[in-house]
């Protein structure tokens, strides 16, 4: 018996309310200059006085040492393991793009590129041409119907896209065509076990239809595709949790990882303040609130340490208007580190607090790396934080007699 | 190869000897006025001494936000992973009443019902008759045999019975009877899996007899059962641990889950005074003693914070008799957390000491939940607190080459 279904049996729906804000990226290292990680350099008073009222930690997305993308970020903050229930490349670009993937598409990330006389890549990314000029290439190759499989392209950003498979049944464990470097034909896209062996086919044909209709328009005169894969059959957090679940997140990637937990998502505007407001608006709807704050990662990735400060201390600042509304359990962390001195993800644990009226209340008394680890939580799996944050918010029953 | 599997290849017998003192619910949460646990109210030298003498952590019985029954916090104990080895309510409920449960036996939880005349359930708990009253039902029922098959029916208490399936091919996998709501019929027992069919049929008809014979005793006219279970196949802990295990504790469902790992169980008095004088008494004969000592949990059940800490008090005033034997480990814990302001189990850690000449040992002078936060075990899943006592009592042999 895996944890969730532990879970799902004890499990009960009750009025409580859980908060989950989670700031992209939000752990750190500190800055050279001041001994001082962005969290540690913010000023952050509301989440200080949080953390002194419940008790912190650091945890793992994956695992010690792990990066985690995205999405197995994402799927540890809401209790699901990120090893069972990878989400595949493709399936993750299409819903990055607000992509409304069903079950049993098969996604695959694409690349347009060059490739010379004799067919061998010179260049994979087509000289990165414009957004522009990848959202006309692939309304050519857009629509095709090959074997009753609808072929649905869509584009990314600059010379990446999505092309969707769709209809039939399709399974997605085939090789991709992508041999991640130039010199070498694209590779014929193969099947790892049998009932794939028709999505290779297809996938092989759409190629080669691509690069017929593309032979006119170098550099972008052929494609590579990778990642080819389906939604993750998650079960919802509904069925687990039994709770009634909404997102608040701005990003795409974000609105669609909920989804696919079986979130609710709201419309909501771009900024900090926009977010909290739709929070607020809603707060009477639903009993799960997952607020999505995208700023501090993406300061992170741009290495940008003063403005994942910034990011922080706005949040902090925001902060009253939630804890105003009383929710039984308030949790702050992040999906993942991001400092902006390795300007990108990294696998340093992420800070956590949990405040609710029945937590083991421990000393830290201030939101930071370095506090959070004498916390009492301890260093754990980012996985636990759905169980904790359900069982302060007194909606797990015992487990076994 | 589980856990289990490794120490049974490197365990060996040796005179050494291992007290593990289990003060059931022993976790708390603050009390509002003091900000202190009743660990930390109760005046507690003698354990203090030993936690500074040796090495403290928090241990999860189950997982961090579970809150673990009493089987599954004292299987954890006794180093059974609580979630392979769940133990089913109607075999938790049997040993409960020192019921003599055997290998094949199917146990059942039932309760006197009333039903009206059309068969509908109107009161799930007869009114909650009084346990005289279902002992004389009970002997009404007791001793069928169908198909071969005998029933055995035993009272609980107050409209609580048991019922044992014994004889004949029996899997236990099958339904509850009982709808766990009023105003419909009571469930037909259907088999999970096939080789259960026969149970199910069984089962089915002991309900339509006990009916028959109860329509005369309204309110108690009707019977439900659930959480039909066999014994786990739990290897011993003397195959394990190659220990000579004992058990003094007073509450027959400790004294059941000893004796289903194995244990010697001795008869001793209710309480702690006279617990402490049978294990002294029975010192020489064996090399693994678990002491249980139920006021504690019974205590924070009650929500009774005072009661909770005198417990605590009388166990450490008594403490010194069993340190004058000079166990070579000893290890004070709870199997789960019993809060008197939560007044029932809960999900928060449990702080735990071992004391042995071989613990490398931590800066933790007083036993608490707040200093074993920082002590030398850290935080740990209560399966590894067996390991860790064999190690300290030298009674494992290396792992691999």
């Amino acid at each position: 018996m895996d944890s969730l279904e532990i879970i799902k049996q004890i499990s009960l729906s009750s009025p409580t309310k859980i908060l989950l804000l989670v700031m992209d990226g939000l752990g750190g290292l500190p800055h050279p200059d001041t001994g001082k990680t962005e969290l540690e350099t913010a000023k952050t008073p509301n989440l200080d006085k949080l953390a002194a009222e419940g008790i912190c930690g650091l945890s793992d997305p994956v695992s010690p040492g792990i990066t985690p993308g995205s999405g197995p970020g994402h799927l540890a903050l809401f209790g699901y393991d990120p090893v069972s229930f990878n989400i595949g490349r493709g399936v993750l670009e299409a819903i990055g793009i607000d992509f409304d993937l069903q079950a049993g598409d098969v996604a695959a990330r694409g690349n347009f590129c060059t490739v010379d006389k004799a067919g061998l890549i010179t260049d994979r990314r087509a000289g990165r041409i414009s957004t522009e000029q990848c959202a006309e290439l692939c309304r050519l190759l857009d629509g095709q119907v090959i074997e009753k499989v609808k072929v649905l392209v869509r584009p990314v950003m600059e010379q990446r896209f999505i092309v969707v498979f769709r209809g039939g049944d399709l399974a997605p464990d085939v090789s991709d065509s992508d041999p991640q470097q130039t010199g070498v034909m694209p590779k014929v896209i193969t099947p790892a076990r049998a009932p794939a062996t028709i999505t290779a086919i297809i996938a092989n044909r759409f190629v080669a239809q691509a690069k017929a209709t593309l032979s006119g328009h170098f550099p972008a005169n052929m494609i590579l595709l990778r990642g080819f894969s389906s939604r993750p059959n998650l079960p919802t957090m509904s069925e687990v949790y039994k709770l009634k679940p909404v997102a608040i997140a701005s990003y795409p990637m974000y609105r669609g990882l909920a989804r696919m937990v079986g979130m609710e998502v709201l419309q909501t505007g771009t900024t900090v303040e926009d977010e909290f407001k739709t929070l607020i608006k809603s707060y009477g709807d639903y009993d799960f609130f997952f607020l999505h704050i995208k700023g501090a990662d993406s300061a992170g990735e741009d290495g940008d340490f003063a403005r994942k400060v910034a990011v922080i201390e706005e949040v902090d600042n925001a902060l009253p208007a939630l804890i105003k509304l009383q929710p039984d359990v308030i949790v702050v962390t992040g999906d993942h580190s991001t400092p902006a001195l390795l300007k990108g993800h990294s696998w340093h644990p992420v800070p956590l607090l949990l405040s609710s009226k029945w937590c083991r209340r421990d000393r830290v008394s201030q939101f930071s790396e370095s506090a959070c680890l004498s916390g009492g939580l301890g260093r754990f799996p980012a996985t636990q934080i759905m169980p904790l944050a359900m069982a302060n918010a007194l909606k797990l029953m015992k487990f076994g007699a």
